[in-house]
């Protein structure tokens, strides 16, 4: 299995591409490795957790809270494991978040690495280090900037992903396209999700591709001062409608998308709003949603993004090119 | 206020020594700061935290878990707490152990200082980054290493210190000696608690030496590898007996260095024992207990510093010189 090496800051992060699961116990010892994961991905894939204590928690983003990780705790102390343990997230974004989270506080910080299932997970969720846990309607309230060992990349675990968690991860790859890759927007709108779901070379390739854009942005900017905030695009508005209206994530992050590609319209001149909304709506996603307005507002007005009485928007200058606005609070109001 | 500025790996730390409480508003942004202390000082020094925020926590270690690091969390989203607030932990080790991880974790990571209210954590709690809490009986179970912005020394603020919460200090003291410095060792057979509490001059210096010894000794190993774990001396049996037989931190710790002295004795020849039980004795600290050795035995290997069937330990060579020696459990059960 190919090898990529990315330092960060703090921790130097192994990409295993194109390689399988049944190759996990390659990298980690056995003895000291605890997987975490959920009871769908269990039963799908039990005897490849042969050999390894496995905690397994029910799927769903409504268990990304802190009753979960005090549950977790609990079973790490009653499994005895101690600073020399090892944890491996084997999910989606909920899994590889919790499990990220879990392993930075649990006995001050332990070593821990994710083999992403999903395909949102694999080119986005799994990536950059940031974990965390939703604290009522507000997403990854608390949390850590923490990087995984290693990320391993098993293509063939897509094959019983439903349709919409397909489309949940392309909506972070179009944003990947949006902001930094030109050339990918124009080879996405060229191609299907069914080309992609049917052609392994092809979808290993963008897998890759969009896994190293990612890793490349947070290279640059771990903990978030500038380069890092345009992977916010779409995300400031998704934040505050994802959880209310319970929106799948991809969803969410498309009307986000949409909506900011108008402010940067009507702000900056973008000239890419319509060729954007196509692109989102040509793999299967929404770019609108009728929403309260009052009330995404100031759930929107709580995130993490907030400074003040304004608050940094990711808005695009032309397609494949991003930057951070100050924008006031009335401004967004006005255009929600 | 004197102002020292020690380099960590991630972070430079401000001491400010000499200080007054009154002069945090010199340091920190009043409107965007926010204090956390418990209800007890609160009482005590109402009039200085004027013009802060400032959330009151119960006082006590038994509120050192979760439920209060939830709590909390919820009154920083009330108050509309953003990435540039700013805490400060106001208090003992409970206190600055609390803020530190919840400064850690919200929002994945604000700023956050210190001033410390007892001797205790003056020398020691509050310094080196280490935050978190217990879960169940195992102390500090959860938790990160994270250093503050700046620690704000105000000797004044022991004027209200029960003897009890001084004995505890001196523990730590004794602890630094011990492992770190015979001459500070022989000042102190030289002298008592009470000229300590009577001499402002004798006992800020004594302060600012143990908080320069303590931030030393973690500044060449922060995330304890190797140097670092010398301060757990006395430490290990500490954890194990402190909850369950409800002792404060310093009888625990006198406790803990006393039996960690007989097992150097016995195993390395230090011929420090007597002396050691002597000078802890002179500052009104206990050196043993009665209790269940079984049980004790096994909340000391669920500790965070066991390793398979070993433990890393640390005991004395001579007074003044520890050392980390990994001995087999076996050995540690059969001297309990």
């Amino acid at each position: 299995m190919p090898e990529k090496k990315i330092q960060f800051s703090r921790q130097k992060v192994s990409y295993f591409f194109e390689a399988s699961i049944s190759q996990l116990k390659e990298i980690v010892p056995q003895k000291k490795t605890i997987i975490i994961t959920d009871q769908h991905l269990f039963d799908l894939h039990q005897k490849k957790f042969k050999g390894f204590q496995t905690i397994v928690l029910k799927p769903g983003e409504q268990y990304k809270v802190q009753a979960t990780v005090d549950a977790v705790i609990e079973q790490l102390i009653a499994l005895k494991a101690d600073r020399q343990s090892f944890l491996v997230g084997v999910g989606g974004g909920v899994i590889t978040d919790l499990t990220g989270y879990i392993a930075s506080v649990f006995m001050r910080g332990i070593g821990f690495g994710f083999v992403p299932t999903t395909l949102l997970a694999m080119v986005d969720a799994s990536i950059g280090g940031k974990n965390g846990i939703d604290v009522g309607a507000y997403k990854n309230m608390v949390g850590t900037i923490n990087q995984p060992r290693f990320l391993l990349y098993d293509a063939s675990l897509l094959k019983t992903l439903p349709d919409g968690e397909w489309r949940n991860g392309f909506a972070e790859i179009i944003k990947h396209a949006a902001i930094k890759d030109v050339s990918m927007f124009r080879q996405l709108e060229a191609a299907s999700l069914k080309h992609f779901q049917k052609n392994k070379a092809a979808l290993e390739a963008l897998i890759r591709r969009n896994a190293l854009i990612k890793s490349k942005v947070v290279q640059e900017d771990e903990f978030e001062k500038g380069e890092r905030r345009l992977l916010n695009f779409g995300h400031t508005l998704a934040h505050a409608i994802e959880t209310p209206y319970n929106l799948p994530h991809g969803h969410a992050v498309s009307i986000g998308m949409s909506f900011a590609a108008h402010l940067s319209e009507e702000l900056l001149g973008f000239n890419g709003f319509v060729r954007l909304q196509q692109l989102i709506q040509q793999y299967g996603l929404p770019t609108e949603i009728i929403f309260d307005r009052q009330q995404t507002f100031e759930l929107l007005t709580s995130d993490k993004k907030k400074d003040g009485d304004h608050m940094n928007f990711v808005l695009l200058s032309k397609v494949g090119k991003a930057l951070v606005e100050k924008i006031p609070l009335q401004t967004i109001y006005n255009y929600l």
